[in-house]
């Protein structure tokens, strides 16, 4: 099962990910009949940087030397970073019957290549089909935080990466985008509200992975 | 105007791009009316590597140690080294007058990734038209040399990358790809015989030259 969680900077993603891991390992798994199974291996990866090669393409697309990268560049970038993800990690582990965490997927792209930077939408699809050989997720969780809080939260953590340097604005595109395309797949992606406290964020993605698994 | 050399390991690309270009600089251009004209800025460039991030994915590409590479990933980050080389340098020069003589292009992913790795030719074609956004040669000079005799030079040379190590059949289809477009775009694409010696290969290049200006 893939799950992913999207966001803007500062939504809580990388702490509700190891939370959701902690609770997928310590709860186990109740079938219909409520008989416990011991869960299969949790696996936390992101994108990019997911592989040894992503890792190396993460440092190109983040650091702040790339200023010059053209947007078509950073898209097909990000595809290549994908493609390598799937097909080295999370094609084989999901055959191997893992539950896989995923910080950042498809929508990503979609969210920040196409509403925040404008690159034509039907152009990223494109892309992503082919990066992903048509892999979708199982379950997107969009933890929705207010643009203003998520930026305060990411400055307070001492990250200053490329993409959150940029501009308000553009954050507030990229947000839009992501709230766009929960409405256009009410059932693959979930809203979270991520303006409360952890605490409360996670016992809303609890409630939703119990539903779902 | 961009005229791309083309061909397989051993070919001669490198040493016939530099004597074409000591050609233009020295000949000049003759207009219709015989009258000399001094040439536009000459230009070499090659791809992948033709700009600063180019340089650091034609390191990845080349490695030997990315022998993990899926076909995939490895089609994606050709593409983002095109892209950022036509924005960057290709198109600006163009826009600019100058001629630019560039090592591979986009015939070369056909001939490498699709005849040799065996990645869907339409699916290659949708991403060099992504990565390019159109900008096709105005010139390929096709260095058909035959695979034994290239990668003999090549070995004695002592270039011995990823590419050059993989086996003679995976040669021989890229060498029917390349002469597979040739005969797809006779305008576009011109075959030169590159088995002969270096002067007599450059004599054949400037004929063509010659006739294309």
């Amino acid at each position: 099962m893939l799950i992913v969680f999207e966001g803007v900077e500062g939504s809580g993603k990388t702490t509700q990910i190891q939370r959701s891991r902690d609770w997928f390992l310590s709860s186990g798994i109740l079938d219909t009949l409520g008989n416990y199974h011991k869960p299969p291996p949790v696996i936390i990866t992101r994108e990019p940087g997911g592989t040894a090669l992503g890792i190396k393409l993460r440092q190109l697309l983040l650091q702040e030397q790339s200023s010059s990268l053209q947007h078509r560049t950073e898209l097909l970038l990000y595809a290549a970073d994908r493609s390598q993800h799937v097909e080295e990690l999370l094609q084989p582990q999901l055959d191997a019957g893992a539950i896989i965490l995923c910080d950042r997927y498809t929508d990503s792209t979609i969210a920040y290549q196409g509403y925040g930077r404008g690159i034509d939408l039907a152009l990223i699809e494109q892309i992503n089909h082919i990066a992903t050989g048509g892999l979708e997720s199982d379950l997107t969780l969009w933890l929705d935080v207010d643009v203003t809080i998520g930026l305060q939260r990411a400055r307070e953590r001492g990250v200053a990466d490329r993409m959150e340097q940029a501009e308000l604005t553009f954050h507030q595109r990229v947000q839009q985008g992501f709230a766009q395309l929960a409405s256009q797949h009410p059932q693959r992606i979930v809203r979270i509200d991520a303006n409360q406290s952890p605490e409360a964020v996670q016992r809303d993605i609890q409630a939703v992975l119990r539903q779902r698994i």
